[in-house]
């Protein structure tokens, strides 16, 4: 039998934000269709079964993990994730989990361990590495368009949503660690931060990372709940030539600045000023793209761009940062005379 | 004798980007002249010849402390601020220098020690609290409209200039902390930074400072020689309302945001959303307003805006970085597991 | 039994670019479904069938005229729009009709004559009467917070989509005369127009047209299929304030200007420049609320906002710009010396 | 002895608001100085006795016809171009006129006739044609870059300067109209024209310009005095490409689309869509330009680029607009039903 037509039917737990949205794109997909969602408040289930009574609704988790569906998709707290995603898989189901993949290193190695042994998919969702712009990024930076990369910075600030489960740092950041990640093909070594819990006590509602990596390159991550305005930006400054994507800005979603500065023996830093270039993107919703991917490796069993090796790594940034976070508290600031 | 119309003369020492500036607006003032110019580069001093022949210019600083001017304005390298300036007080010159005001704290408490005795005026050149649009968010901070300051966001970025002899902190960072001190009137007890050094070794170019205030207020400061788009953006976070203060946006260079989040005792975080407002500016040209305050302060004896003593405040900031910088550099960082 | 909570059924003509969009809105009201679809092409029908395999299509459109439908929505070319809209009403059907109502003044005034005889709701699709920011507006006009009205601008620009039925002022100006009609309560006297067919002959596809009030008050409006910027915006000069409607900016899709320029007896004209004011808008997608608005009319029997009477004013506004156009070809012009 | 070193003496009539700023660059070119102003209202003169009391001012326009200057630059209303040009001229001075050169297409010719007679440099202040975004954009035309011309579409309004001797197409439209000649190097053969006059009686303050040219191309003109946004655009629809110049953007003041629309034998219309580009311009100051081509006009006796010739053109455009504003006044508009 073709493995491209195979009919698949996925299970989605957890009916807030994400997984309706999952749902819909998942359904869209060419034989494949959405066959019971779950959700432990009765209320939200509601709705589903007034206008699509052919999806099977239930509170009770266990339903999906011995219901017959193919592969499941956990949008749920983070808190969640490892527990209801090692079940799923101990059931023999393919996996795809909301960012993060997991709260804790240990609990990401352990998933992507048990995906390998039961020879499974487990995959999250790290939409941004299937956004158009930010392929197009990817392969300026990988054929050396740029040059070599000096430093990028990321912000990804607006009014809300707070949360009180987890920090802002692990609900906005795992999206600009895991573009680091695909646009550079490498891992930070070192980490500092900058962060502040102005609302609620003990939950950072603001923050900046800052991100080493092997050779001298920096990042620098802005993430906010608590900004007038909404920014996601990504400026990228290589020695041969500069670019910003901005997320929010349809038409110019990537330019491309050819200037910057050359160091000179003697006389200094002179500057090169030409022109800009806005490319054209041809644009796919990248959840879209992302349900097809795992769809596809669902049907292939070849890893999905997001498979759970690049989880583990997102989780293990995220970690670091956590870790120096706690450790610092005020310890190691310098009081100004 | 009217002090108001009383004629002064001021020499100017240091003929390259500031000096020429400062000279003009100095010129633009009733009863003020500039008679003398200093540089020790004697082709800078070509030009005043020809057009203005009637100002004396000289490459002999000496020329300067002996002639008969009421003050000196200082625009020349840091590391020379805090000699020329002491120089031109002890020969009873009233001083106007560039920032930062010195290159150390012990230099500018000394400058600002000699004044006193003295009994002459000592200026710093922080352009920017003359700017009519700082002043409007000076008073929206002070009367309370913004609420609570919880936060406070600078930028300032752009290609260039880079510098030899300062690194970007020293650079840029003098205008973006001498702003926060005329807004919030107090001094932060506590810095962090991330800096990076990547055209030239041991000159940091990019940088991002994290100042903490008292009062869980904190402050974040974002100064760069290396990005593709010239950024000059404040940005206020008040419990109550927030402000974004946009100097290169001329049309719109300051606008206030009727939204917030508010924390509620179960529920959690709610929002509001109401109208924005752009004041109407009138707009002086800053660097006008600072010559007329120190022409204005030489005539009464008060204190000018930007007192020396304001001048060691931001030093003291910036020396508290560098500090931070210097003992840190990649000692205190988190390695990634 | 409660007209409320009557179950409505609707049939839509035309499944193109609008009737999809249409349905999905119907579909989402409490007590209203689609029931049946009908196109001349069978294939846009066949996705339909797969996937909401409740829903009847047909291809022959009498089938639409002898259901039980309550109501039938006209989304297909104008041409078309008067004989399937006469042919609904005249079957007891209530009538939604794509804008512009129809393709002359006589159509216009028959659907209207008949829908009263028939006592049915004759509708129009003038979306923009329904957006939110449409009405901000016209609340600042109508309670005459921006003065007497001068002048109104609109422009409505973009690449595409070029029509071979219809020109440029048939297929975009309709959006902009109702939402002057709408914002202004009152008809233009006499209109003028510049237009040209550069792609195609005969099909004029940029136009300019200016309609002037009685009370000397004018309008112009800019549409075009020729452009490299996608432009929605809409400028209202009053002598008190003015205001810009930009509908492709949804942080700022409203701004009032307190400026203006009054005349004196005699040195001439002096300015006034104050705030701008960015009003918060509460977002309700346009179409959804010309839906309920056609379904609460058909259930209350009211008048719907854009009902017959509005759409015939607009084609009369477009017809006599059609007629000036036909006459002038270029007889009217003013050569050059 | 060299032309180039010869030092030229220009005298200022007029000491408004262009006659200040166009002395203070010629007086920066090399070998050039002005040496005389002269206003009618001494008032306006007693600033630059003051502070250059090397220039020698005066109230009688005839001080200057008999000076030994070699050139005049008349910076007056429009009404008094043509009697103190020809003046100027018949006392065998070089002139430089603001623009429009005169009020009427007779008194136009008559000045370029003299000039030619006396063989004096005859110049009007179309200072656009300077500006080096307008030559790049000239470039792109000329090279063919942008296809075959369509349609050029210019904005030119802000809240002011309201004038009380000419109306706002002799005031703003000579920039627009001069642009166009010199970007596309020919004349319209037609002209309608869409004017209002709001506040003042008789003087217009807002147009929309309408120009045929030979080939199907046309061109539009919008100015006015009372709109809320200083807008400075030119946007440009080849058939290749699309450019749009913005005046106020000095980032991006050029920016070329490559995008368009194809007309197909059969199915219609398709579309192109591609990178759009912003070429890094040198930027020069357009008057300080304008000054150095005067100048050297007068040197070499070679035609400067915007000779009396183009100011011709300029004005003859205008007064068949004006004239076609006369004639129709409410006659050829059309009626709505």
């Amino acid at each position: 039998m073709d493995t491209k037509t195979k009919e698949l039917r996925f299970a989605v737990i957890g009916w807030g934000y994400w997984g309706p949205k999952i749902a819909r794109n998942l359904e869209s997909l060419p034989h494949a269709s959405v066959t019971m969602i779950a959700d432990l408040d009765e209320r939200r289930l509601t709705g589903i079964s007034l206008q699509q009574p052919w999806i099977k609704t239930t509170t009770e988790l266990e339903d999906v993990f011995r219901s017959n569906v193919d592969a499941v998709v956990i949008a749920t707290p983070v808190r969640t994730h490892y527990r209801l995603a090692k079940e799923a898989l101990l059931h023999g189901k393919h996996v795809l989990v909301e960012k993060p993949l997991t709260a804790s290193v240990e609990e990401a190695e352990d998933l992507v361990a048990i995906s390998r042994q039961q020879n499974l998919i487990l995959m999250v969702g790290h939409t941004f590495e299937y956004s158009p712009a930010v392929n197009e990024l990817r392969k300026l930076i990988q054929s050396g368009d740029l040059g070599k990369i000096y430093s990028i910075e990321t912000e990804r600030v607006n009014l809300g949503l707070f949360r009180n489960d987890i920090n802002v740092i692990w609900d906005l950041a795992p999206h600009d660690v895991s573009i680091l990640l695909y646009l550079l093909g490498k891992t930070p070594e070192q980490v500092r931060v900058q962060a502040h819990a102005h609302l609620q006590p003990h939950i950072h509602d603001v923050a900046h990372l800052d991100l080493e990596f092997d050779d001298g390159m920096n990042a620098h991550i802005h993430v906010s709940w608590l900004h007038p305005c909404k920014i996601r930006r990504v400026t990228i400054i290589g020695d041969a030539r500069m670019a910003v994507y901005d997320d929010t800005n349809p038409a110019e979603m990537l330019k491309i600045y050819n200037k910057g500065a050359d160091v000179h023996a003697d006389p200094g830093v002179s500057y090169r000023f030409g022109e800009s270039i806005i490319p054209h993107i041809d644009w796919i919703e990248p959840l879209r793209l992302e349900c097809e991917d795992f769809a596809n490796s669902i049907r292939t069993g070849l890893l999905p761009r997001a498979h759970g090796g690049v989880g583990l790594q997102v989780v293990k940034v995220l970690a670091a940062v956590q870790e120096k976070l706690d450790m610092q508290e005020k310890d190691d600031a310098t009081l100004v005379a």
